[in-house]
């Protein structure tokens, strides 16, 4: 290890500066998986926004295949709730918002107009496992992107992985184009009724510089 | 859409705010993928803390699968070189620093230290396809907090997915326990050389509230 401080960029050069420790803890250190929030309405465009911030994010090609539903009324919520396992079904159903995030395996159709200094559709077209590859990875990075986009917003997020994506499918996207990857539960979080955090890794322990 | 104005949760509850603009603009809406970098030296302290920032996202059953690389010196940047598209060749090898983003096949080894309250190690073992589903999709959202964490910290990014990855894998990981994702040249860059942005979607396009 060198020993110079951390620092960050911003003298005199046109890159950006190192955020500050509050906004560092509110994405990263202090922020928590919720599975309880408070009786506080989301506002639809509080979602919109982060959306809109989501899709910022750098994919490949620009593909951009992160598609994204929003559970909020109770006839909605009644459709996903054969979907959830036993041990998110409570806390999901009482969750102001529940997003099906997605990703859309026809994303090559848009590039045209998201990549259009090449002809990059058809870098996909030919091979449906490569375009499915590409939609599953770059929806992921872009899953990443929009909980750290939730947080940013002020709002707290639960992702969850403990659903049935076949019966998601099946209900919410039946012509097969869309396929669902992650459920994030959003609201504001009750810091009162949070587990404690579990442990995390040193950077040593996964990162290696040669 | 209802017409409440955006707004955070700070007032009075235990929730965090909405951060400022500016920061959502270093994030999201003002970073961009670069692929030149100012010759400007990256502190090891800064890749040990975006990897330290990282490691605090959420991921299933607190799987942390993330693991990286940091390609830095020449003799490694020599080693990665064959492994590059011609497109990614001299840009990489002209980064002051290139990450390799992977995931740990067998991350489930350290899930009774990492999630001590199940026997969460039994959820994966049992099947190696869910493993490694497991691992890929969440050592990819663990990829955008990471992105996100080299930017918060005042560092520019340009991921990349045009590289072999059977041959980064046989020459960093030859026992195959780790599987590279993505590549992230990291560095100071140079807005001077800074493609025009690339179009993206409204929200409206990609969203949904039900």
């Amino acid at each position: 290890m060198r020993n110079e401080a951390i620092e960050g960029g911003a003298a005199g050069s046109a890159t950006n500066g190192r955020l500050d420790l509050a906004v560092l803890d509110q994405l990263y250190h202090k922020a928590r998986t919720h599975n309880a929030f408070l009786d506080k309405e989301v506002p639809d465009a509080l979602l919109k926004e982060a959306v809109e911030l989501t899709v910022q994010g750098p994919t490949a090609a620009n593909t951009l295949p992160f598609r994204v539903v929003f559970v909020r009324s109770a006839e909605a919520k009644e459709r996903l709730k054969p979907t959830l396992s036993e041990g998110n079904l409570a806390k999901t159903m009482a969750a102001p918002v529940t997003a099906i995030v997605a990703y859309d395996r026809k994303f090559y159709d848009h590039l045209p107009r998201l990549f259009p200094h090449a002809d990059a559709k058809a870098w996909f077209t030919g091979s449906e496992a490569f375009a499915n590859a590409t939609a599953q990875t770059n929806g992921t990075l872009q899953a990443g992107y929009f909980i750290l986009a939730l947080r940013a917003l002020g709002l707290d997020a639960g992702p969850m992985a403990g659903f049935d994506n076949a019966k998601v499918d099946a209900e919410f996207f039946p012509d097969g184009q869309f396929k669902s990857n992650i459920l994030v539960n959003i609201g504001y979080g009750d810091h009162e009724k949070l587990f404690p955090r579990s442990p995390r890794f040193a950077p040593e322990e996964v990162a290696t510089i040669l």
